[in-house]
């Protein structure tokens, strides 16, 4: 029997779990399920066999260790900068390890002691890092046997919500930390390269920057850019490429509405506003624009921001309700955690609401002399408020990795992303089984 | 004969130490000079009576304490985040002590023991602060005396090319740090409430949010918003004011066309940008604009900038270079380094010519049931490039308020800025009699 322990039981743990459970009797495997709150660890092994759930600090190195020492593989689904530690238990027990999060340099610096440990610290294992470096890496690996050189790489993903439960100006809902949602883009200019020219989008230009994705079946995305474009050159293999774009997708429309949000300074995280616990939605948005007695708040907005008062961005606005006089109902905040609590009440998901994952890559290369234009994408659809697409698209990859771990089938030590076909061909395929396809298609 | 030691020979002590030269010997003074640098303070004390130069590490405790020991008062001209030993050396060895820069938490929290070393460390002694606290409380303190209430406080500092020496098409030139012109701004919103509103503007809106400011016998300037106005509130005794602005003054047109710099995001200073060291000032520029093969760069600017090409703003980015195909000639650089770097070109002071200080404050107040209009304002140009405006308006108040001290007209101990009237009034009319006076206007 095979023991494995699920540190962190939070919403993209889910489906995860699910697979684990759902597999456990034919793999005999017995899994812990742990996490701070107890409940929530209960709710996700909730019928499923050989799953047992557990409270669990794992900020304390005595019971972290005690954990880790009675099982034979880790997943660590806590918070990024919590996984250094439970790494270094993993090390010194001797124990394999799946992350779903970006590598760290601290981490990557313990390839050595990781490989003389004979273990693998499996890092970016889920979504966006995960299936994205998979699915390219798929397609980059055949490219380049038969001899192709790759001229330039595209490479979209985005959470959304679902076309059945798509119904408001936005198209639009919060199907996972607003708070991201809200200060995505922030922390640095976005950086590029296209046709060989190094390009930078200054956050404030970001979001009226989109390209236009079309995926068939589909109404339009656009997509803006992500800040780490170039470090995925040495990543892929791709050192010398004309053009490499990463970015992030949303359906046609959001990018200029809330554009409006970015130039007027209101997703600022950086100061706390006065006198919050009086200010109304109203004051909010007038506190961003000038001073002018003899004209409505509206008006200024639309004068500011160059928009049509009653247009298509202004009716995504007015729909959030910004220029209501209702209390924000906060009693400190920040621009950004303001902004935040608006648009809560009015993107959260409703019952019953599905959301979607959207990925899309564009490669164009050479072969033979000829120009190549390769498209692949893939959607997928949550099943529920708790199988949601995300869920489905963070844990599963990994659960297919600790299926793999476990059998004795991958058998590389150290520091890894699913960037090697011996991790990527067998979660891909096991995916497609799974619902999760890419469907890829020439371009001529 | 008192003792006091100057440590710092920088650019702004140059008046500061001319001063204290011309009156040791009437004042019975012995004045050492100390830097880093020797030939920086042997220059600043050549043919000045009673003034020695030394070179001196102020951040070795021991010699900066024997240095102390051995005079009657400090002065740190020190950059702002090196005051605090000082201060605490001086506390120890109970001198009295004076800086020319805004006073930390840190500092503020020593005013008890201050007290009980029974000395002064008084700050924000210079221009701005200094000169605007001064100039500004004075007319403050006189309309409370005659029972007036203030609604609105308004002030703005530049510190910009004289007229005689102004002969590009920004009318400025860098008469101070040009890294702090080219990052000015930056760091968080600009803060300020007007009638009663409290307003936020981000740093990408800064530049297009300027008012005139129109002062008599020149033409017309234009300010943008400094970050901190709200703390004026309290430190000049305003609480409830309806209106109170600080900012800061350029002569009109300056600010629209530095915010196309802005607006690219060419004033960036948290990342390097990628080959530096074979970019043209023309793919400089070009790195932030969108790709297109089609048009040129001087297009695309004017394109993404909306701004005419040929008119006003587009010669003023013309005349400095940036269209040019000449290396900007580093090797590393973020995007305000860089922009430093081709402005310095341009922007430099040649030889002979005068910087030009520009302070100037409006008050609107009630009495008696009338509402008044108050406007004030001082110019000070420099007499060469050693001593400047900005030597003269940071040093002479250091200056006169060291020989009220030393005098023992000054008894005030603890921590003080010179807000209170024994402080300002004494030095504002020494600096009139040396030409910095400000011009008062009732407006009707």
């Amino acid at each position: 029997m095979k023991k494995i322990l699920i540190i962190g039981a939070g919403r993209s743990s889910s489906s995860l779990i699910k697979y684990l459970g759902n597999h456990s009797n034919q793999e005999n495997w017995q899994i812990t399920v742990t996490d701070r709150d107890l409940d929530l660890a209960k709710e996700r092994v909730e019928g499923l066999d050989n799953c047992e759930a557990q409270s669990f600090d794992a900020l304390d190195p005595t019971k972290r260790e005690e954990a880790i020492k009675q099982h034979d593989l880790i997943v660590s689904m806590l918070p990024a900068r919590f996984h250094i530690e439970v790494v270094r238990d993993c090390i010194r027990l001797k124990k394999d390890i799946i992350t779903p999060s970006y590598v760290t340099d601290e981490i990557n610096a313990l390839d050595t002691e990781a490989k003389k440990a004979g273990i693998i610290i499996l890092n970016e294992m889920g979504l966006d890092p995960g299936i994205d470096h998979m699915s390219a890496m798929k397609i980059l690996d055949h490219i380049k046997s038969q001899g192709g050189k790759m001229v330039s790489f595209k490479s979209f993903t985005g959470g959304l919500i679902a076309p059945e439960s798509d119904n408001n100006p936005w198209n639009y809902k919060f199907t996972w930390n607003p708070r991201n949602v809200v200060l995505a883009g922030q922390g640095g200019a976005a950086e590029y390269i296209r046709k060989g020219q190094y390009k930078y989008i200054a956050y404030h230009n970001l979001f009226n920057r989109t390209e236009v994705i079309p995926i068939e079946g589909y109404s339009d995305f656009e997509g803006y850019a992500n800040r780490d474009s170039l470090k995925y050159r040495s990543v892929y293999g791709l050192e010398g490429i004309d053009t490499i774009y990463r970015g992030t997708l949303r359906k046609k429309g959001y990018s200029i509405a809330w554009n409006c949000f970015v130039q007027l300074g209101m997703t600022d995280d950086t100061y706390d506003m006065q006198n919050v616990s009086t200010m109304t939605n109203r004051d909010f948005i007038n506190s961003f624009l000038t001073y002018d007695l003899n004209k409505t708040v509206e008006d200024k907005l639309c004068e500011q921001l160059s928009i049509e008062k009653g247009g298509e961005v202004y009716k995504k606005l007015e729909w959030l309700g910004i220029f209501e006089k209702n209390l924000i109902g906060l009693q400190k905040a920040t621009p950004a955690q303001a902004l935040q609590k608006i648009l809560e009440g009015k993107l959260s998901l409703d019952d019953g609401d599905k959301d979607m994952i959207v990925m899309w890559h564009q490669f164009l290369y050479e072969l033979d002399g000829k120009s190549h234009q390769l498209e692949s994408h893939m959607v997928a659809i949550g099943e529920d408020e708790t199988y949601t697409g995300m869920a489905k698209t963070v844990g599963l990859p990994i659960a297919i990795a600790i299926k793999h771990l476990l059998q004795g089938k991958l058998t590389l030590k150290g520091v890894h992303l699913p960037t090697k076909k011996e991790i990527y061909e067998p979660v891909l395929s096991e995916l497609e089984a799974l619902g999760i396809r890419f469907i890829e298609k020439e371009i001529s």
